[in-house]
């Protein structure tokens, strides 16, 4: 065996991709060290409990609950404790140190990204985070590099897999989505406290930080517009299934061209005039798109690149095992760059593009209303949308009549499901706003965005 | 702006892809500056001809025949020429002289990519060539950087856009393969001639490159199995969609697991007895899998690791602009490492498994005769695979009886479609010669592979 030199990596948390990360780099060593041209020594796992029952065997000794002295010295330091704090105090003391770090964590990374990257470019060091977006899916370095000559346009992205879970099987199975989530807590697809996956939360955070990398902007991730899928029910995802549709929450990572600055809302306004939208909503999607066809927990993410064109990456976004592929890869490039010499390429953020409000982003709808089976209903619903701006491109229209007085007009209730062109969400949002309170609309049923061209 | 560092860039070839990589230099030049780090001076194009008519736009006084003089005191050289020699004396002068690479030969790396690799090893400079294995697609830093930790267990590749748009309009339009290709030649989306695309030449390159890099092994060329399209008619194309199939042209690179090392034919036996073989040809795939999906010209990598599971990527596999954004990618990676400083990290192949020859894969296989209708045909059919160690999973036999003598056994031609389970491909090919030689087979209509599962 080659003698390779030692780099010392040093693991903080041990839950379910901290345990197959330790797992993996011993039970690969060999290789790995063939990968990345050094040996990866594991010194120490930084725990809350050394005694705490773990998913895979490993020596005791490599616990400890001192993670401060565990960083000293390590040459590579992988973070998987998760939340804001401590994690960020050790990232920063790693970095410092003069360590290369390797993180999944997402949360901090949306909110503290900036903080870590400027450490990082200070010292030379580089901080690693393929895990942090979609699991195991690379699509940190194909944005950050591959792309890196190319102008993104727009990102689709699946980035939670219990929600698309949840709404594969509901189309599916035609099943309520309080069903199919106790489903999913018992089979541990879904946590016991669900409101980080179904309310948006875990995608808005990726969104943020695949947004950051697409489009060399810090996103705030109070920037990013958010909606969960609670909303959606049965009645809502048969009508979408019946138009030719699937519903899917979306991460929307979108350039705008052409942005007035003064409406833009945001400070720094962009030269070039243009402007950003980072964005997660359930959205209907044609069927005959890529992402339609992306089930189970599955994710991917869509990307659409002035010259490249359309680009799909697609796999397990989510499970110890298949996070730990993802952190291991970091730890080779880290590695690699160790032997290599030379300083962390860092975040290139030099675009700073303004991010827009909802508000001034503008997508197709699909607005379903029950209205009065009444002469001149259509032609009030259709003046109320002329005279926003909403433009209509569909009506279907149906009558559900109240059998005990069938055949008489104005017994029964209508629905009327209008799909729009292209309006301005604003001018969207007041127009259903003055169709509530038209009188000749019962209920607004649904009010749903279609993404996909 | 920002006042960067200046880079030299030289350009080698002006055809399709390099007018537009020229094109956006010049026209997104800011940008990729803020992304590099580095404004990156396009210092001249070598070409044949200075007056040859180009797609793009470009000042005269760029174009130069001597490409040895422009490579002089370049940064970066991107070698869009093709073919062998000269390109791979530049690329080896470049290297020499200090220069990082960028190319989309696929060819080149495909025959002397060791030698190139090796160059850049022994200065500490680097090749980039994520253009050359699927066009626009990053495929060639999620396999060298983000699967570094993890092992490959195998790729599935459509990565010949023509054979894929050939193969796809069959499939949907019940069409000839010879019908098709002149339209494809016609529509620009074959050459004239074909044979490269066809026969699976381009796909085997691009099989090596693939292959080389998830399994950390040099994979000479004449080491990959090849079979082109040409035997694929519209037949045989029916009867893959009756059996729920259709058929792709697949570069397919596997591990095999516990290979005897007397039977692998390979020198440089490894310790682990893993081995790897790559092949190229049309295979059978349920219209369930990813790939399935995959119409038109556009190409998708499939990859199965150990760790991360199922991956998939998808895009376009050719096109002047959509390569074009693989290699401005490259060229803003090593303008990167050029600012950050330190060597190139080189080829990792340190594995260098033996490669096997295609006789000693497994697959699954559908097999397609033509047999006398005569009792007793079946039982001497299962016997010969029985015999031969091919076990059969399914049957179908219809019949088509001569209409004049209509009723009576023995009359007319039985067809049979036997499912295979796994087999090695000797003991089939063995196999099948035994079933042409038997008496009881008027002819071998078809034996196609089954890959996916």
């Amino acid at each position: 065996m080659t003698d390779y030199r030692r780099l010392r990596v040093a693991l903080l948390g041990a839950g379910a991709v901290g345990s197959q990360v330790a797992s993996l780099l011993r039970k690969h060593g060999d290789e790995l060290a063939d990968r990345a041209g050094a040996t990866l020594e594991l010194v120490g796992i930084a725990v809350r409990d050394v005694d705490a029952p773990r998913d895979v065997d490993l020596p005791r000794e490599l616990f400890t609950t001192d993670a401060e002295t565990l960083i000293i010295g390590a040459d590579i330091v992988i973070e998987l404790m998760g939340g804001i704090e401590p994690a960020r105090e050790y990232l920063l003391q790693a970095i410092n140190s003069g360590a290369d770090v390797v993180t999944a964590n997402k949360a901090l990374l949306a909110t503290h990204g900036p903080e870590l990257f400027d450490a990082a470019d200070q010292v030379g060091a580089q901080v690693y985070y393929e895990a942090a977006a979609a699991g195991a899916i690379p699509i940190i370095r194909p944005l950050r590099d591959s792309l890196a000559g190319d102008r993104v346009q727009r990102i689709m992205g699946i980035v939670n897999g219990t929600t698309n879970y949840i709404l594969d099987r509901m189309d599916k199975e035609g099943a309520e989505l309080g069903d199919v989530l106790a489903d999913a807590q018992r089979l541990g697809y879904a946590e016991a406290d669900p409101t980080a996956d179904v309310e948006g939360y875990d995608a808005a955070q990726k969104a943020a930080i695949l947004a950051s990398l697409a489009f060399h902007t810090t996103v705030p991730l109070e920037m990013v517009h958010r909606e969960g899928i609670t909303g959606i029910d049965k009645a809502t995802m048969d009508a979408a299934r019946h138009a030719g549709y699937v519903i899917k929450l979306l991460a929307v990572c979108e350039r705008l061209i052409g942005e007035p600055d003064a409406a833009s809302g945001a400070t720094g306004a962009s030269a070039s005039r243009e402007a950003i939208s980072v964005r997660v909503y359930p959205a209907l999607i044609d069927r005959d798109h890529p992402l339609a066809s992306v089930h189970g927990a599955n994710n991917a993410v869509f990307v659409q690149a002035e010259a490249a064109g359309n680009l799909m990456f697609y796999g397990a976004g989510a499970g110890g095992v298949q996070t730990a592929s993802a952190v291991l890869g970091d730890v080779v490039s880290a590695a690699r760059r160790h032997i290599a010499g030379g300083v962390g390429v860092g975040e290139s953020t030099r675009a700073n593009l303004p991010i827009v409000p909802i508000g001034r982003v503008t997508t197709r709808y699909q607005i379903t209303l029950e209205v009065d089976d009444q002469p001149g209903v259509l032609a009030t619903v259709a003046g109320i949308l002329s005279g926003g701006r909403v433009s209509i491109a569909t009506v279907e229209q149906t009558v559900e009549r109240d059998p005990d007085h069938d055949g008489e007009e104005g017994t029964g209730v209508a629905r009327l499901v209008i799909g729009t062109h292209k309006a301005l969400e604003q001018d969207l949002s007041d127009t259903v706003d003055k169709l509530a309170a038209s009188g000749v609309v019962e209920r607004v049923v649904s009010v749903l965005r279609v993404e996909g061209d």
